[in-house]
């Protein structure tokens, strides 16, 4: 059979593409090893979706869930690895040697944290470690937290977190950091913003509740600890693209390239929504709207065939 | 008082941005006449916003409304008149004459029904013609009725007034039907809802009350009558736009012309969500997604600052 559409993901862009998708009467089907994405590690409850005050990452997404299974649409909980197109028709390459065809793509496959792979990281997530300040940063208010990462993303995070936290540490691995100048100055601006360059994080330390983080002075060749009750990591994105390579741009940050107005792609009939694009916002409300922009635009490709 | 965000519309655009505006830590007022927008007019319940079943337009709309209310978010119910912008800061003009002052805008103010302009149309308004099935649809229980207009909200109307009308007829200016496949089939089944294209209507006629459409036949080449006792024009939109013209640029439809990406207009500080926007999909989760965006670029525009 050959599907008119394949959602490959299955995050908010990607059932909401499946939940579109299927109300259009087209033949769909939603590929993804996980279902949920991102969205099943998020440990603290989710306040910035619109219609849920207060609602776990797992709840909303199984809400997403159910509203998808309700149409009826297949879900494939197989691995994709690669992406062929033969006149017009795209072949998916499943992990278990299975390859499905459709007549139109919706890469929806999202962006995964980039760890720092040190103790006590995956312990503490959602008891203090966060990967995103939008989304938890209200939770420390009045407290003292650290940020991994002096990039343009630890800056940005930063001069976020001024609003909420007392004391901020951003940690920078090497000896000089990598944000631009104008983060850095607005960031030396604010008084409760301290840079710690070369500084390697060993350990993230705690009980129910981080408390502590451990990091090597690179400078004074000695272990350091700071006493915090967060820690922020942004230390890059690792978006799920390279299976789409062959058919699709991706930027600098391995991110698919493309138009925002209709979520199309290099390549006629491939839609992408989500994380996985080079969307400025990763919001949940904002790859669920991408992903309905991608499902109507994959509707309107296919009635003009 | 000069506040960093002023958010004018509060439909799920405008609510969505003051949900993420207000977490940002930004001084924010929002501004509109009516809370909701359409959403309130809405007469078939909500089955495609991502994270509900199945809900009606006001239940999520008060839903979004509390989320900003909790923020403490200050809302003014007050119809805007007129932008104007002096050494970067932006004047709001209200009809009671009241003046606000803000650093950057968010355009959310969305969009209106579009009239016939036939005759009979305004002044049977109240009395037979009507713009939303939902507030008036229980009036013409046991009614033959006609809707106007063959797209996914003339087909929506007329699924939702088989509950209450006899005959309903849905009126289709083209020769196709632009209503989805889904709607169409639920159409079908339905025996009292009748689909007539090429139709062009020509004059609402009545008493009292409406009693009578006159429709041109454009497939016999001739004027055709039908008893009626309402009629519900599902014609299109038009976005309210034209308080910003000075700022913005408009397109043919006078829709806001933005960068997707960023949600951006022609003049900086100024941005737009939602369906007084030129997005190709007029839909509650893209509004919602779209708010946030704008929300997050006024954000940045207003560290640079």
């Amino acid at each position: 059979m050959i599907y008119d559409v394949a959602i490959l993901g299955a995050g908010p862009a990607g059932l909401t593409a499946g939940i579109y998708t299927a109300r259009q009467g087209a033949s769909v089907i939603l590929i993804a090893k996980n279902l949920g994405g991102q969205m099943t590690q998020k440990a603290v409850a989710i306040e910035n979706y619109p219609g849920f005050e207060n609602i776990s990452g797992l709840d909303l997404i199984q809400k997403m869930e159910s509203q998808v299974q309700r149409l009826k649409v297949p879900i494939k909980n197989e691995e994709f690895l690669d992406l062929e197109k033969n006149n017009e028709i795209f072949k998916i390459i499943l992990k278990n040697g299975e390859i499905i065809e459709a007549r139109s793509l919706i890469l929806a496959s999202g962006s995964q944290p980039r760890n720092l792979n040190v103790p006590g990281e995956k312990e503490f997530i959602g008891r203090g470690v966060s990967y995103c300040t939008t989304c938890d940063g209200p939770l420390f208010q009045g407290k003292d937290i650290a940020i991994i990462g002096g990039g343009n993303a630890g800056f940005e995070a930063g001069l976020f977190m001024s609003i909420y936290a007392n004391n901020i540490y951003i940690l920078e691995y090497n000896d000089l950091v990598g944000a631009d100048k104008e983060n850095q100055e607005k960031a030396l601006d604010l008084k409760n913003i301290k840079i710690i360059t070369s500084a390697e994080l060993k350990e993230i330390k705690g009980d129910n509740f981080v408390r502590e983080i451990v990091y090597f002075d690179k400078n004074e060749n000695k272990e350091k600890s700071l006493l915090v009750s967060g820690v922020f990591v942004q230390a890059g994105w690792r978006p799920a693209s390279s299976f789409a390579k062959d058919l699709v741009d991706l930027n600098e940050k391995k991110e698919i390239i493309i138009d925002h107005k209709t979520m199309t792609t290099k390549t006629p009939g491939v839609f992408a929504a989500g994380d996985v694009t080079d969307s400025q916002v990763k919001q949940i409300v904002c790859a669920a709207g991408d992903g309905a922009k991608a499902a109507i635009s994959a509707y309107k490709y296919l009635q003009k065939k």
